[in-house]
C-alpha cells in the first residue's frame, strides 16, 4: 500500500480456480466495471496442478463514500458473479477490519515479544485481543503491551475440555489468526479442524530435518552446519503442514547445544513473524499441502 | 516457461506509461480479444513518480498457425492500439527468436566461463555470436565453446578508431545485448549511447561503495566485513548506470587482498549471471536511473 | 565457556605486539607454569603489518582459591612479565568482573529493546547501569527493564556542557562501554577520547557507502538492491571509525523508503547485537583503523 | 599462508587427543625448540567429549636446508614424542607435496568444471592424475582440462570386480582422496573402508532432510522453501556420513522441479568446492560421525 492508499477504501482479493483462458481478464475487467482501481495483481500458474491463483489489492473509492455497506455489497456481488462463471474458491478482505490474531505461548518469550514489538510498531497490521498460554510466566509481558492473558493450565487429563474452553474465548474475541508462539503443547484435531490453514505454528528446524521434539539436540548430534525454523499451518499430523517460511543460519563445532538454541531464536523469531506479517496481508494460498506465497 | 508451452507460441510484452486506473484490464482485455492467453503477468506502481510498469508473459497459438508473420502483425498492432491509447513505452519480445549475446573480455575468464557454461546447460537462452576482447588470452576459452573470438587491441590512441570497428561488428552479427564480462576498458560515451540499457557491466564491489579502480584493495583498506559486486547498465557516468542485481559474502580480517580477489570471483559471476539472464527474459525495466526487475 | 567452566576461575587475556618467532610458545609456557589451563587460543598475523594478535581464554584453579587477590596479582605479574620481554600491549580481563554497559538512545527503540531482551535472557554478560537518553520518550522501556534512565536534553548550545555532565555519570557507574543505540547525537573528540575504542556506534548502511545522514533515502535513490548495517567504533571521523560487524538484507524496486526504513530495524539491531557481544568477550582489537575479531 | 610464505619450508600438523592440561604448551614448546615458527593455529576441545582438536600451521626453514630429508625426520621424530607422551592421533603434512585427488564424476558436468577451473586458477592446491566415470560422456571437458580420463561402466553385475580395477587404478595414481562430483554409483563399503575419511560426497539436500534418490523431487513435493547441498565423508550408512559444509538458497512457489535443479547446481559445486579445498588445506576432523573444521 503506498502513501496515498487509505485502508478505508482498500481490499485484497484472492481467487483460486482451475486453469482456462481469460481468467485475468475477466477479474480485471470486472473490478474496472465496478469502478475499482488495482494497485498491484500478482498471478500464479501451477501447471502441474493445472490450477490458477491470483491476489488483486485494489482500491473502490465508494468504499470512503456515504454508503459503505452498498458499497461492499456490490464489490461482493461482482466477485461473486465471476467466481460462479469460473468455479473460483475466493476471499474478499476489507483492509479496514484488519485480521485478530491470537497468541499462544508457553514460558519462552522472544517469538511473543517480537510479535508483539512489530505490531506496536505497525508492522503487523492486526489486532491482538489476547495472549494465551498453559503458564503464568509470560503475563509481565502481556501486561507491558497491555494486552490480556488467559491462563489454562493443561495436563494429560483435561485437554479436550480446556480446548474447548480455549475455542470458546477464541470465538468470544472473534480471533481470525492463531499464532503458536514457541507453544509447547500438541493442539487436537478438533481445535486444528476449526482454524483450518487459520494456524500458524514455529518449528525450530529447518523441516522436513529434525521433525518432532528437541530439534536443537538432534542437529546437534548429526552434526549439521545449519539450523533453521520452519513457520507452517498447523494440521493434524504434526509438523507436516504446508510451509510457509523457512531460513537458517551457518553453525560449526564450536556450537554447544545451548549455543544452537540460543542462536536459534533470532531465526525462529524473524521466521515467524515474516509468516504471520504474510498471513495478515493474504499473501498466502494451500494447495495440495504446498502455499503459493505472493511476496510482489 | 512451463513444461507444457511452446517457445513458438509465446511472446513477452513489457509496458511502461503515467499510471492511471484500467490499465491492467485495458491490457488483459486486448490480449484475450486477440486469442493469447496469459501465462503470467507482474506489475508494479512506482507511487513516487506516478508510473505503472507490467510485464505479461503469453502464448498466442495463432503464432504457430499456417501464417506465423500475419499472427505477430496482428499482435503488434493490438499493443500498438492500446499503447497510442496510454501513451505507453512498450516493447514486445517473440520467445522464438531469443536475444544475440556478445561478451566483452580482457585476460580474466570467470565470468566467462560461468557464461559459456550456463548457456550450453540452457539457462541462458540466447544466441552468442561473438566474444571480443582487447587481448588474445581467452582464446581457447572460446574455441573450447565453439564461439568466434574476435581482438581489438586498444592503446590510448586508437579508443575511437577500434570501437567504430567494434559496433560495426556487433551490427553485423546483429547483437542485442553487450556484457562486460571483467572487460577491462570504459567504453566510450558514443558506444554507450548506441547500446543504451543494453550493456552489462559487472563491478566487483557492492556499488556506490569502493566505486573506480581497484575495489578489493580499497575494500580491504577500509576494513570492510562484506565484499560485494554489482552488476548495472553502463551509462556514460562510470559505476553509476542503473543497478541490476548486487551480493555480497563476509569477510574477516584474515582475508589478504588475494584473498579477497578468489572470494569475490564467485561473487562476481554469480550476481552477473542473474543479472544476464533477467534481462534476457525481459524483466527490466529503468526509470530515472533505478530499475525494476520482474522475478516473478 | 562450557557447561564446565566457572566464571569465577576464568580469564581472557588479550596480547598485540610486533611478530617474532616464539610468541606462542612463549604465552602458553607462561600460563601453564603459573598453573593455568588454556580453554581456546586464537591467533592472527597480520604479515602485512608484521603484527601478531592473540587471544587467550583460560582458566586458573587459584583463582577460586582462598586468596583471589593474590592469584590474580600472580597472573599479572606472570603477563607483565612476557609482555615487557616482547613489548606487548595487553589486557587480562576476570570474567567474574563482567563489563560495564551504558546504552545511550533517543527516541528509536527497537535496537534497545534488542540489547535489553537479549541481556536479560543471558546472551550479553555485562552489567547495564543506565541508559541515556537527549529525550524522555524511551523512558517506559527502561523502566520495564528496571534500568535507571536518565535524561540530558541537548541544543545548539550546550553540548559541551552536557557531555562534561554524562562523562560526569559514566565515571559514577564506571562504565567501560558506550553502546549508541540509534543516538542521533554526533559526540564531540572530546568525548571519543576518553571512550577510545569503548564507543560503539550503529550505521544504517553498509559503509562506506551512504555515510552521513539519512542512508535510506540514499539507498532508495541510487537504487541499491541491498540496505545494510555496520557497527563500528565512533572516531572523530563520522562513520569511519573502524568496522566491527556489517550485514545486509536484499531489496527490490517495491519498497519504499518507509520499507527500507522497516527492513533496515532488523538487520540493525542484529549487527549491533552481534558487535556489542563480540566486545563484551573480548574479543576484538583495533590496528590501523581496522579491526581483528575472533570468533572461533 | 602468507605471500612470504614457501610451500617448500611450510607444514600443517593437525592434533587430537583427550583433553588435560598443558596440551597448547607442549606442542608450542616442542615446535619452537625444534626451530619451527607458527604461522597459525586454532584449537577446538569438545566439552562434551572431552577431546581435544588443534591444527597447528608452521614453518620450518631447515626443510628449505641442504638436507630436506633429515629436516622432515627430525620434525617428524619430534612430533611423535610429544604425540606419544598425551596419546596423540596426529598427521604431519608438508605442503610441498600436495595431495593428489581423483575426480569421480557420471554425465553431469557442473561440479566438474568447477573443481577443474579452481584447480587451475590456483585456488585448490593439489594434483589432479586422473577422472574416473562409468560414462564416456565427460571425456572432452577432461581433455579440455589435459586431466586423464578413464571409464569404468558398471552395471549390476559387474560392481566388485569394477571396484577391485579402480583401487588399483587409484593406488597406482597414488591418490589421497577421492572426490565424488555427482558421480550416480554407490560405493561398496569395502571401497569407502580403503578410503575412509578421505572420500568426499555432494548430495543435493540440505541432509538429513531428502536423503536417499531424487532429493529435488521430495523437496518439491513438501513444499520447502529452502534447498541445498551437503558435502560430507561416505561412509556405509548412505548419505550418513559426517558433513563438512552445507548451504542453503530460498526458493518459492513458482520454482518447478526442473528449477529446482538447475538453481541447486550453484549450490552443489560451491559447497563441494569448498569441502574440497578445507580437506585439501588438513582442516577437518572427524570425531563421533562430526567434523571440526578450522577455518581460522
Amino acid at each position: 500500500m503506498s502513501a496515498s492508499e487509505s485502508p478505508s477504501s482498500t481490499a485484497t482479493l484472492l481467487v483460486a480456480c482451475d486453469d482456462c483462458p481469460g481468467l485475468v481478464a475477466a477479474l480485471a475487467q470486472a473490478l474496472y466495471n465496478q469502478g475499482a482501481n488495482i494497485f498491484h495483481a500478482e498471478q500464479h500458474t501451477d501447471s502441474v496442478a493445472g490450477r490458477f491463483f491470483q491476489r488483486i489489492h485494489f482500491e473502490d473509492p465508494e468504499l470512503e463514500g456515504p454508503d459503505r455497506e452498498a458499497a461492499e455489497s456490490r464489490l461482493l456481488a461482482t466477485v461473486r458473479a465471476v467466481g460462479a462463471r469460473y468455479g473460483m474458491k475466493w476471499q474478499l478482505r476489507f483492509e479496514e477490519r484488519p485480521m485478530r490474531m491470537a497468541i499462544f505461548v508457553s514460558k519462552t518469550d522472544h517469538c511473543l515479544y517480537d510479535l508483539l514489538l512489530r505490531h506496536r510498531s505497525g508492522e503487523l497490521l492486526c489486532e491482538i485481543p489476547l495472549i494465551v498460554s498453559n503458564h503464568e510466566s509470560l503475563r509481565p509481558v502481556a501486561e507491558q503491551f497491555g494486552v490480556p492473558f488467559q491462563v489454562f493450565p493443561i495436563d494429560s487429563k483435561n485437554k479436550a475440555e480446556v480446548e474447548a474452553r480455549e475455542l470458546e474465548v477464541l470465538a468470544e474475541n472473534e480471533v481470525d489468526l492463531v499464532v503458536m508462539a514457541r507453544y509447547m503443547q500438541i493442539l487436537t484435531e478438533n481445535f486444528i479442524g476449526q482454524f483450518k490453514e487459520r494456524i500458524i505454528n514455529i518449528h525450530h528446524s529447518f523441516l522436513p530435518a529434525f521433525a518432532g521434539g528437541r530439534p536443537y539436540h538432534q542437529a546437534f548430534d548429526r552434526g549439521v552446519k545449519l539450523i533453521g525454523a520452519t513457520a507452517h499451518y498447523a494440521t493434524g499430523d504434526l509438523d507436516e503442514g504446508p510451509i510457509i517460511e523457512q531460513d537458517v543460519i551457518h553453525v560449526s563445532h564450536r556450537e554447544s547445544v545451548a549455543d544452537l538454541v540460543r542462536l536459534g531464536k533470532d531465526v525462529e523469531r524473524t521466521v515467524l513473524s515474516r509468516a504471520v506479517r504474510l498471513h495478515l496481508e493474504s499473501r498466502i494460498f494451500v494447495h495440495n499441502n504446498r502455499t503459493v506465497v505472493f511476496t510482489g
